[in-house]
């Protein structure tokens, strides 16, 4: 259940757009790792937040006690506390495994792959973090997938709202996850929430309310470091400084157009401690044609500077920041766009079929298949002895393959190929 | 224990590898696949003998029993058979997982990469096993390994050598793993352990070990097909007659210098029902300068023509013959050499270092990348506000960048950039 195989045409088109995803990491110097599948049970404790319970657990078959990894940020960290590395730019494309719900259609699935981009160091402020952004735009770009834009915050700013607004800080964790339903649900039912289930005064709830309903760009920013209760909390100015510094930094990389400083963007996971962000596709309001709306998260992260730590024995610190490009979404928008366009893709990569027209030739076609292959060339045959020239030829149509290597009785007389084209049937002696 | 990090020099050597087999897969017009890492653990029971107890478990959450995929044939042959494919030439290459004692110098791990090419589909006898046969060689040959041989038997033979030496039939698993061992052992100590832990009597061992110490050509093949006792059995007749064919195919491809025809090939899975084979690399024998000894398998595979029919409802049967690249194995022995070499292998593709020369040039830099990566040139920086020129050169050395694209205030003011080729110094404005 939640899982699925992927057919030649699937993995062709997955193909195109990891690869896609990859030259984009690579043009920004990130090299890549890999770790293994499974984690040790305890390494992935404590860092997801609610989805803990999602972990999948192997069996205790004596040894260790190991889990399926549940992203690949956590594995990242673990590695580099393991190999004491303080700085580092990397990769990882791999699969990941959540015992969650899944929603096929939407792209959500039990096994997925993940593909992340992290820079690991301790570096001026916002450098690293404006990269990251950059990246997403570049990749979301690339790919064609219609309008977008990216959403930022700062745990910090959102804890500095939490303080000013007279939460307790135990509840700080509760009231991020509420907040962060405000682009699926109106603040009516997000204020319920936040009174009702996670026990907030409604005094307290309605303060949230007017500052995570809030959005918008520099300006915003502006007004904020200027607001009279917000600007005294330590640190929610910090992060509305680094912010302002961020934006500045994009205004450089010319991208300030997709971002949205978005109060209300809070994001699951316990390990974030500064900048955060979150990619969504926008598309036209069926009903109210000059609205666009969210149809979907495709890319998410932020800088977790704690996480390293918690696997050092000794709690050093490795500041990082990094981004998730949620390939699998991607992915089944592609494959309904390219179904819509009824567009076939090749599976294989075939140039030519060595195929002869008379019976009693197969020794023929092996001699020459041999010398195509060892000379580094695609080329296949039908597995028969005597196969119909016609069934030959129907086999370069339907799977693509341009070229017919022909060898009959006369053309081993005269020790020649004729290589037909197979779309344009013409065909020469050589 | 028994997993691995990869770093990105392994990731970097690993992915040369598999680069270099995927090449042939699909010089051979093989489509990829690919199936969830976990599988139905009722898949997987009764598929590989003794190695059952080898699979990784999921522990059961509620929902369904999982375990870990063991290898990429089984989930191949699920596949067919769940989709109704009864013809396919694929490739997969995928981690597998296997709870077995690790031996990480050799290269075998718990969680290791498989790389699989099979073709499944009623064709005319031995074509596609030929096929096979050349993919193992044109790999081990493309990877210039040193010298190997590729030992190539059959089941039926095999089976036949059993009946006639009179083994009954429930030995013959058993049997088989023992005769397996012959290229580790001497046959005396395998005779022994037929006798005594396999219970057979000293007859049959005795007249099993004149079959199975054999190993040769056509010449062999020829003379098994006279001996009085083997003719006379229809399975080996069967298997004797398809391994002439194939030789006849193999000296079409011009390899049969590296095949041996090895009555102690029998390989450890219960699925294999015709050919089987595997390639051993060989290295001069330190004591006797003149012989080559095995120092271990890094391909194998075979027939399996009844397990698809395992996976379908109705039992229908696909006929498939499969390779598997041990490249985990070769992995090893390439780092192994690289190390020896002292060559560093570059870990990122980084063209060029967006450098400054004095301070406050950071706006200049952001620009300038942002430019190079919009254009699709694969830039770094540092990340700091004001690095000191020499420190931006230093990381261009260590990281083998070639060039630094510089901009100073000079070259700001003329609106132009100096491009330093890291190696020479030489430099030019442009």
């Amino acid at each position: 259940q939640g899982t699925r195989d992927h057919a030649p045409a699937q993995v062709a088109l997955r193909d195109r757009l990891l690869s896609a995803v990859v030259s984009c990491f690579k043009r920004h110097g990130a090299a890549a790792i890999d770790t293994p599948a499974l984690e040790l049970r305890e390494m992935l404790v404590g860092k997801y937040g609610e989805g803990s319970k999602l972990i999948y657990e192997l069996q205790d078959q004596g040894g260790e006690l190991l889990a399926l990894r549940y992203d690949l940020t956590v594995p990242f960290a673990r590695y580099l506390a393991m190999n004491k590395i303080t700085n580092m730019k990397r990769y990882h494309v791999a699969k990941v495994y959540r015992r969650d719900n899944p929603a096929t259609t939407r792209g959500r699935y039990r096994e997925f792959y993940q593909c992340d981009f992290d820079i690991a160091g301790q570096f001026d402020p916002m450098i690293p973090d404006a990269e990251c952004l950059k990246i997403v735009h570049e990749i979301l770009s690339d790919l064609q997938l219609g309008d977008f834009v990216i959403k930022v915050n700062d745990r910090r700013i959102l804890n500095g709202v939490f303080v000013v607004c007279g939460v307790p800080e135990s509840k700080f964790i509760p009231a991020c996850s509420t907040v962060d339903k405000l682009d699926k649900m109106p603040w009516e039912e997000v204020r319920s929430e936040m009174v009702g289930e996670k026990g907030l005064s409604p005094e307290a709830a309605d303060r949230i309310g007017e500052y995570v309903q809030l959005h918008g760009g520099l300006d915003l920013i502006e007004r904020l470091l200027q607001d009279p209760k917000l600007s005294q909390n330590k640190l929610a100015k910090e992060g509305l400084g680094d912010m302002k510094l961020l934006f500045e930094y994009l205004t450089l990389f010319g991208i300030t157009e997709k971002i949205s400083f978005d109060l209300s963007l809070a994001r699951g996971l316990d390990y974030y401690t500064g900048v955060i962000f979150e990619a969504v596709l926008l598309q036209q309001d069926n009903e109210h044609k000059e609205e666009l709306v969210n149809v979907g998260s495709v890319a998410g992260g932020g800088r977790y500077d704690g996480l390293v730590g918690m696997f050092d024995p000794k709690g050093r610190k490795v500041p990082c920041v990094g981004v998730s490009i949620g390939i699998e979404r991607i992915f089944s928008i592609l494959e309904q766009r390219l179904e819509a366009s009824g567009e076939k893709l090749r599976t294989t990569e075939t140039q030519v079929l060595v195929a002869t027209p008379q019976k009693h030739l197969l020794a023929a076609r092996l001699k020459l298949i041999s010398e195509l292959w060892d000379a580094g060339i695609k080329a296949e045959m039908l597995y028969k002895k005597d196969p119909k020239l016609l069934k030959q030829l129907q086999y370069c149509e339907d799977t693509g393959i341009p070229l017919a290597a022909i060898v009959g009785e006369q053309e081993l007389a005269d020790g020649v190929v004729k290589l037909r084209d197979v779309a344009t049937r013409q065909e020469v002696r050589m």
